[in-house]
């Protein structure tokens, strides 16, 4: 049996060695003082900010209401006007080769002395184990990079419950001093649109010689891109990445203007030779540089914190509301008559709403 | 200046002379008894259903009260097992003759003595004026003929405002022994959505002679349709008309099979001449006749109730939550803190909720 100081030293790396436990014994996570999280986070200490997002990442109400003091306290002793930080979202059909491509980009900035964290949303992660970035050793040489942090997807029950934990988590990387924050994220279906809502600018990865309809990309993704990137533009497959690549270019031209007055540019490289990474990097920081400039900059994030504001309002909201057993009694009374519309849906939601008792 | 009792035998038809009242007067509107609305209808009183209406439109609380009463008084009464309704939902570009194709299978309907009503879900109508339905006299035949009752799309300032209004018109037209109703949509965004969420069947209208792309069409709107009619195959647009036949029959054979096990069908038809508007009407009943033996019918109306239910809660929910003054002076105070980046959205959450005390 695991003792409570083993799991102290493993719950970073918890959900990567899970699958070994055959039974489940109640974890004691063994908390710090909120002065000893905040000083080791600032001064960089690994282990320190390992253990805060553990408690992001925990659902039990004292440690949200801890993690939420240290989040308090760094913010509150940020500097007035910090230099900005960059937050990268990155996605792409499966098979594109994402890690491969942020292993790249992350060498790449850690070579210039840049600190960079890597962090993921995939609300699968809690089914299907083999998530991404689950694995870390998907990214070998920058997992043991002294400049690099890594942490896989939190998991959880919906894509805003792992959403909540990324942004959280965000903050927390960023007062360790990790001023750009790479972001992955699966290349379907919704959990793109969480990573938009809290990144500055958003890269998708192309694979070449494949129309977006056969990479399973949707319309509206193709719209959220500052970047394109045709990855694997390498040895037979560079004729194919060129065409490619005008092809996207063409297609963004259609595009309609973005709000940042951004446009967007489509590039190729291939992760694996490392070809076209620092022409992305510069394009990256290109857009961060134009749209600081042009003030989109902080007035997204202004609006992204806004929108963060209210989907926490609603989340809890909708906990108090679906906790309170009166209200529980009530819907479990009145919903057999709605299903079988013996009881119009109004009227049931009236009901349930005055038992709430406000 | 109009008298209450001018106002009251206009209420019905309010929304299209709005435009010719240059100032705002209170309007009283003289409501009935909850007895006098439920009779009414149920013996099929046009006047009375258009007076519960406009009650079921109404924002005041008051108002709210007595349209539920009657609602529930409705719902409560009805028979154990009536034969069944059948709500159908038709959406389309614009231009692709919508009203036109309304009128036809309304005439259609009513040549065999079924009784028809036709609804209409715009959430644009309170700021277009110039909306679907909002002119009667687009549907000239249908409009005087005794078997049809025709509603333009409520006003509303949020299509969940409208979607709602709408769903309790479906229960009170239903009870007036209205069997078949069509509820159209405008071509684009998503009222198409908050229509097939209230519909057994969906029919999408096409034009002769263009892919889905340039008639403005998502493919999640091609992939809700039951059954797909290209329009105006008539005269010099037959041939191009069944060229586009052709092509949506193969675009369907592409998409995933549906939860009702029904395979959507593609037909063409000229609403102006009213050639293939009888088959549209047997495909119509093929299906609900297939989907009432699978099980599918019974069981997606429980869904549908359901969801409804949350919805409202919901709804509800938010009204009595940013409606209460202590929340609504907690949110002035961090909203700032929040959007300058100086307190996480999440712990200002957490001080909005335990503001609202509960």
């Amino acid at each position: 049996m695991l003792s409570s100081l083993s799991l102290c030293v493993l719950d970073e790396n918890l959900s990567a060695h899970i699958d070994h436990i055959h039974y489940i014994v109640h974890i004691h996570l063994i908390t710090l003082a909120v002065e000893t999280y905040v000083e080791g986070i600032r001064s960089g200490d690994r282990v320190v900010l390992g253990r805060a997002i553990t408690l992001v990442e925990s659902a039990r109400p004292a440690h949200q209401a801890l993690a939420q003091e240290v989040i308090a306290r760094l913010l509150a002793d940020a500097p007035a006007d910090p230099s900005p930080t960059l937050r990268v979202g990155i996605t792409g059909a499966p098979g594109v080769g994402k890690s491969t491509f942020i292993e790249a980009l992350g060498m790449h900035l850690t070579s210039q002395g840049e600190r960079v964290a890597v962090l993921a949303i995939d609300p699968s992660s809690t089914l299907s184990r083999g998530s991404i970035l689950g694995d870390k050793t998907r990214m070998e040489q920058l997992s043991v990079n002294e400049l690099a942090f890594i942490r896989p997807s939190p998991s959880g029950d919906s894509l805003g419950g792992v959403a909540r934990k990324t942004r959280e988590t965000i903050l927390l990387v960023e007062a360790a001093g990790y001023n750009t924050v790479l972001i992955e994220t699966v290349g379907v279906g919704q959990s793109e649109i969480a990573v938009h809502s809290m990144t500055d600018v958003f890269l998708l990865l192309l694979l070449p010689g494949a129309g977006d309809e056969l990479q399973g990309i949707k319309r509206g993704i193709v719209e959220m891109a500052d970047l394109l990137a045709v990855n694997k533009a390498d040895g037979d497959r560079t004729r194919l990445a060129n065409q490619a690549r005008a092809h996207y270019l063409n297609a963004t031209h259609l595009l309609p203007s973005k709000p940042s007055g951004w446009s967007p540019q489509v590039l190729a490289c291939s992760a694996t030779e490392g070809t076209g990474i620092p022409e992305i990097w510069e394009a990256l920081q290109a857009c961060q540089s134009q749209t600081l400039s042009n003030g989109f900059f902080s007035e997204n994030r202004r609006q992204q914190a806004g929108y963060w504001l209210r989907e926490s309002l609603e989340a809890s909201l909708r906990q108090l509301f679906y906790g309170n057993p009166a209200v529980r009694a009530q819907l479990e009374a009145v919903e057999p008559e709605v299903l079988a519309g013996r009881m119009s849906p109004f009227a049931a939601a009236e009901a349930i709403i005055s038992s709430f008792g406000h």
